[in-house]
């Protein structure tokens, strides 16, 4: 048996979870029994009363700290859009991303998300922010080299430099590999990278077919398509973790399905920059591939919030196929919260003895849940996320009745600082 | 001046208003003042400081009731859908659709909502219930014959009755005729209809070409589109509000725009019933037609929520014309305000002097505000209906701290109820 702060307990009393009331017991960091009535006399009590329980989510795609950037680029063109976006990277630090992050880590936990995957900069102070706020998380520095020599060398170190200081990370935090597309490292670093992975037992963090200008240059450049052009160089397998996979033709999906591939899916991002929506959600999984959903960073789709992404994502599905029963609530949630888990090889995203203790409670005394005939229609299609209203990650509660620790103060940083990177 | 019980006064102090903090004086059902530290010694205060005030939405489509039915259709085919909802329907009566009014009320004001556009059964019992929550609306009874000579009649006696009813509503409501569609309604009842909301002075609510099947059987019936076959009839003016609107050609377009039509798009229920989305919103505008925004019943849409709306619409029209600058935020958020209002003749959906006193204070003291580079940017993409804290229709608080009188009552007594309808 694990030794988790002396084994910590915390007891959760007459919760709705599968159309019944029930209790919850959670020891160190997983879910021990659920039963009712359960007796536990030196546990923490969260009376459930009035309150569903659902797993926390998982957001499989986002770079935290752009919540500095918030509502800075709108209404603007790509290339406009990404230029911005690239100027004011340049002026990031470790302090610009720590707070970044914390504030992140508060609207990930306000809205029930208690796993994410980070690419991005200064990955050591993201860390130590996901780290105090105690949220799980994966992260990755973004390699980026436009074929540039001395970038792309410099680039190597840095990854280095992240991985040896991920020795020192808690254990929620896991370290992976950050690419950041096919059309922005060189083909070298790719390789470099996804040996560096391999040899370290390490996912890899990439974005794949997010626009029509990236196929077109694909099929230019290498006369194949993006997932082509990996397959190729022989780096696909269940270790890749791809962001977007817009852009995919029959082959493209079949290869991603039988190299297993975690493929996220990022509806808001993809729609607010008209990158294209027609996402192969059911092709994919049917295929073989995990497919999983993410929020993108909030330069580009605004917020961190899972359970719009989930309606979006379902809505959209159901309106480009003519199909009012694709994507089915069960598969949907999956997806938010189960297969980004699964990705990781981690045990979590669901409500079972043995599971970790990554979990919401979801206030039901409303009228979102008025009537509650269905209650997975009900927290999809119906609710917004401040019904989550206690957060418990890694088996610690780390949101209760929407109180987070040091949020005003993450608030007035983020006020203070963001003049610094925003023109 | 108009004697508004006795010219109450509300003085809303430190309240964010572009881009500046200011004084908001409220006399009667209108704002009599903007202006830095009004005095106002007998009114009574409200503290404006970390929050920002925006005019409340208008939900120019729905069938408020409908709430009694949530979450009870679920990943359905379109008809299999209806046929379910039209038996439904048949087991609704007064006391049914006054406490599912109540419920929508209540969820309308949560998310910010002061006027709604509502086409459905007992509708003095619905005038009921938005009076007592102390919303601003417009009703009618739909009417809808399926050609069937006796209903025809029938349906004629009770528009006539509902009207006659309207005389005791008070003024914050609006009766109106409601025709259910072309396609269910004859077509002398289509031009009784609209006589009579000529003889009355009325607006008429009525779907159009919501589906491709319509636009079909429409094409074959009539050899006509729906809205051609609407102007054939002679019904077009800027007294029809139009819902949906999807299935248009470019003379169908010049056409609403020319009668100056307010066309209503309701964009949650057009992607989940897998209606169609290509919404001709710059078009229609460009075209002289009134574009409003609105949410339809909960039974398609699942809430009632315009914030929700604002985001989808705009994200769903970048995604399909692949243009991210389309549809900017000031177009977006007068759609779902100023246009609702302007579509009745009302001054309203705004905040300026003299314009109806329906609006919201909104909390900016939080995350999806931080930071605040562009107000309009986080309110629709980032910030979700919970930052909604007071609301204030036709002068009167109708909720503060999102505290609604009541809302226990009408939660319990849907509860105990909706079983009547739902089987």
């Amino acid at each position: 048996m694990p030794k988790y702060d002396e084994m910590s307990k915390i007891l959760i009393r007459n919760i709705f979870l599968n159309n019944h009331t029930t209790d919850i017991l959670i020891e160190g960091n997983r879910i021990s029994l659920i039963s009712d009535n359960i007796q536990a006399r030196d546990a923490q009590i969260l009376d459930g009363t009035g309150m569903a329980v659902i797993p926390g989510f998982a957001n499989m795609h986002t770079h935290a700290a752009m919540t500095m950037m918030r509502g800075s680029q709108e209404d603007a063109r790509l290339h406009k859009w990404l230029g911005e976006i690239w100027k004011m990277e340049t002026r990031l630090d470790d302090e610009l991303v720590y707070w970044g992050t914390k504030l992140a880590c508060v609207e990930m936990i306000k809205t029930g998300t208690t796993f994410f995957n980070d690419q991005y900069f200064y990955v050591d102070s993201a860390v130590k922010a996901a780290s105090e706020m105690g949220l799980r998380g994966a992260h990755s520095y973004v390699m980026l080299d436009l074929g540039d020599k001395e970038k792309m060398l410099r680039q190597r170190e840095l990854c280095q430099k992240a991985y040896e200081e991920s020795m020192n990370w808690n254990p929620q935090n896991i370290f992976e590999v950050g690419v950041h597309s096919p059309y922005t490292v060189s083909q070298e670093n790719i390789l470099w990278a996804c040996s560096f992975a391999r040899d370290h037992n390490l996912k890899v963090h990439i974005h794949v077919a997010e626009t029509s200008q990236e196929l077109q240059d694909s099929l230019k450049e290498h006369g194949c398509t993006p997932v082509q052009y990996l397959k190729d160089l022989g780096v696909l397998s269940k270790d890749i973790v791809a962001a977007h996979c817009i852009w995919l033709d029959n082959n493209d999906i079949d290869t991603l399905g039988l190299n297993g591939i975690n493929v996220v899916h990022n509806i808001n991002s993809n729609l607010k920059l008209s990158s294209g929506y027609k996402f192969k959600f059911q092709e994919l999984e049917d295929a073989g591939a995990n497919v999983c959903l993410g929020t993108d960073g909030v330069a580009s789709s605004n917020n961190l919030d899972m359970m719009e992404t989930m309606k979006t994502t379902a809505l959209v599905q159901k309106a480009w196929r003519k199909d009012p029963t694709a994507i089915p609530l069960a598969q949907l949630i999956s997806s938010a919260t189960f297969n980004g888990y699964k990705a990781y090889g981690l045990d979590g995203g669901r409500i079972c003895e043995g599971a970790l203790a990554d979990l919401c409670l979801i206030d039901i005394d409303n009228y979102s849940f008025t009537p509650n005939i269905n209650f997975e229609a009900n927290l999809v299609y119906s609710a917004h996320s401040d019904c989550i209203k206690t957060v418990i990650c890694d088996g610690k509660i780390v949101m209760k009745d929407r109180y987070i620790e040091g949020e005003a103060e993450i608030l007035s940083q983020v006020r203070k600082l963001y003049g610094k990177i925003v023109g």
